[in-house]
């Protein structure tokens, strides 16, 4: 029962803002269609997007569904917007009768390349059956496996064919970025925790220290890094800020006396991390 | 000394197909930009392009270089093609000035979008700075963790948070799978091995069997499973065609009778794969 005396809501009211339906349609998984139109729609800070993706959108009566659900979405006048990567002029076409804002993230710079190479494009539907394919399926599972066996200095073995080795204090976000690379770009990533043990002597950690030339460092804000252990360990000797600080400090003095270069992980992406390891130690996928 | 006898090239001539550079400019990762722009570009298959990712273009002098880098590119007449995803107005002007073919990935698109919403787009340089950032950050994080931590079952502590548990006999493409998972979508995903000893039985395993409704289940084809096998282990009976039939059969069998949705891995990317077990177990990143 609802007692009249209690306001139902006692949050802040929120600030009126309008609304739209976003959709994300693509042939494929929709990751492109989806990463693209978000980066589209983050110039309009004023509307509030419900984002929808629907992948493998591959068939005409698959998009006749997606039309109706479009249809379906339009909220108070509001025209929902499209952003579509279908390749098939025919789905683009079945696609195309929505009312919507269609954005077409593929024809129409088809067209362009089409009149700058003076040649026309072939209808490409293929997605996966290459031999280049097949290889980069392999390398990237290779490359997932070399990750988690040597994640966090679990394993040394192997450490010879590594691309790239990643150091850092524990919470640095070794860990994610391992992964991703080893995921995005089939490369073969270690990663290796400095401890308080390491930092007595001079150089780089004994394991390591013979692939300097192939060693990253990443390092974080003592704030950020406390609070990342925190979650971990409460109240911990670990987790406190003097310690963070310390350690941070001290694998910051390591990295640059060993010459190794590091990146501070506080206010970047996974994404953003790897692109620039990649760049930095000259790695390519 | 060289016989002239012995002709120099033994290997089919190659087709001669003409070249051109292809440039993917941006002020983040470049992962979007090269992603779309393949795209596109596949679909001129008599072409070679020579592919080049430029990250974090974010500065006038940055993109000055770029556009030197471009121009010097340039192959007997054969302008390079760039796609650029870059945001700030002042640097695609830069970008602009290179002899090439230039695909703005989002300077065009925005346009439409500020016709069809009737609202000027407000220039957002932002990165990585928001707290739903730092949450996408943690909530990744926490998923790789995880992931490895019930890689392979390892371990079976907390598998009554996993959003997924990947089912598969071994080599079937469970481990990427998982990581692309937890990575992109920030997902807990466990995964665990169906061996000989899982088969005598009627159900899924036991360790899994509680938690039916969040199994999804792979397969692949016997000729598949057997190339990779004897990658690991040569010429076992592991690796043998008749070894992985049997297995493959059972597995597909126990998805059927316990009505674990499954696909087969054979012909799919870890995209592909992970964007189908989202949608078939109404997952949301």
């Amino acid at each position: 029962m609802i007692d009249p005396s209690v306001p139902v809501a006692t949050t802040t009211a929120p600030v009126p803002v309008a609304h739209r339906a976003a959709f994300f349609v693509s042939d494929s998984t929709g990751i492109t269609a989806e990463t693209l139109g978000s980066a589209l729609l983050v110039n309009f800070p004023a509307i509030r997007f419900d984002h929808h993706t629907i992948p493998f959108v591959d068939t005409e009566d698959g998009a006749r569904r997606v039309v109706e659900q479009i249809d379906r979405s339009a909220d108070a006048g509001k025209a929902p917007v499209v952003f579509t990567t279908v390749k098939q002029a025919d789905l683009r076409a079945v696609l195309g009768r929505a009312r919507a804002v269609i954005v077409d993230l593929l024809a129409g710079h088809l067209t362009e390349l089409e009149e700058a190479f003076g040649t026309d494009a072939s209808e490409q539907r293929g997605q996966f059956h290459g031999v280049g394919d097949m290889e980069r399926y392999h390398a990237r599972m290779r490359a997932v496996e070399y990750a988690i066996e040597h994640d966090d200095g679990q394993s040394m073995r192997a450490l010879d064919i590594a691309d790239v080795i990643i150091i850092a204090p524990s919470r640095c976000g070794k860990t994610p970025t391992t992964m991703y690379l080893a995921l995005q770009y089939g490369l073969l990533v270690a990663n290796y925790p400095l401890t308080e043990d390491d930092f007595p002597s001079e150089g780089l950690p004994r394991t390591v220290a013979p692939y300097a030339a192939r060693c990253f460092g990443l390092t974080t804000t003592p704030l950020r890094l406390s609070q990342v252990r925190h979650e971990r360990r409460p109240n911990s000797r670990y987790a406190s800020l003097e310690q963070c600080t310390r350690e941070l400090r001290r694998a910051e003095d390591l990295y640059r006396r060993t010459r190794v270069p590091f990146l501070n992980s506080a206010t970047k992406s996974v994404e953003e991390m790897s692109a620039v390891i990649m760049q930095t130690m000259k790695l390519r996928a």
